[in-house]
């Protein structure tokens, strides 16, 4: 029997064919049945980030807290806009640096654009900085920019469902080898 | 005679207390007569990026298009969030990359926090990308952090003042004597 194991997805873009968001969508469907994969959607109903309303309740920040809070890995896909990392997703981490159910979460990266590397370094440093543990062998990139492939096109790709279907395996693996440190749990 | 000049300054922070928006604000009041310095306190009305909407017509980003526009130099200031640039800052950055206005415009930057580089060269890399002119020689890190001074406790340390004052006037002449490069003036 295998364990089961949920995992958020974040996309960096709000567009509505963003092939970031189509790339985890394609891994929510290539997973198999003992992984979930929850791709949350409400990044863009988060206001802009201000340090005097960190101790507000605001509804979209309170679900994807419990959603991470829930999830055994965080999977980011995110575009490279003017060589940085994009706003939407740099505001979620600035919303998300003050919780803690971010140190230690397991991390894949998917790079739906491997030309574009001042993004994924900048981001890495984000994430390293926020004490996110990136699972280095489970990253990958993907060549999606300009492609047209939606979610449905790139599950039917063989070459692209095999290089996500095989970081997904190696990002559970990982995880399921990982001693527990989340939540203060390792003594 | 002097040539009169309109400046616009943009804070990356949200916060009511914060020191880039404090320095901003310091840095209008030190500004000579014939400088006017326009601290825009919009940022937080713009939506998040969304590349759908750049079509849309936004108040917030018109109003910012239209003070860019009218601007013969921009002034930013921004702090650094987890080692990155602030999402505000990024996300004013993303609605000003398509217009016209951004090409060549003559930068200085504010450092309230001068042990912090990651943002800072991250900024310097989005700005450069943009086709943004830094001024190197108006660009100054001014240890804020900390220190609990406003805007007019900022104006009143002689150093402090000094140091801005200073590097405007470096701003002041070096677009004064710049080809005019915007809005393909330039033959």
């Amino acid at each position: 029997m295998s364990q089961t194991m949920t995992l958020l997805a974040l996309s960096g873009s709000l567009r509505a064919g963003s092939y970031n968001t189509a790339a985890l969508e394609a891994l929510a469907r290539l997973a198999p049945a003992h992984v979930t994969i929850v791709v949350y959607k409400g990044l863009g109903d988060l206001p802009l980030f201000n340090p005097d309303r960190e101790t507000q309740v605001l509804p979209a920040l309170a679900a994807l807290e419990d959603l991470l809070q829930a999830a055994d890995g965080l999977i980011i896909a995110s575009p490279e806009y003017a060589h940085g990392i994009s706003g939407v997703m740099k505001n979620t981490l600035e919303w998300l640096v003050s919780g803690a159910a971010f140190i230690n979460v397991p991390i894949m990266l998917i790079n739906t654009s491997p030309r574009a590397s001042h993004a994924q370094a900048a981001l890495r440093e984000v994430l390293t900085t926020m004490s996110g543990n990136i699972v280095d062998a489970a990253c990958l990139a993907i060549p999606l920019l300009g492609s047209d492939l939606d979610a449905a096109a790139i599950v039917a790709q063989p070459l692209l469902a095999e290089a996500l279907t095989e970081s997904l395996a190696i990002f559970f693996t990982t995880i399921t080898e990982l001693p527990d440190q989340r939540f203060g749990a390792a003594i």
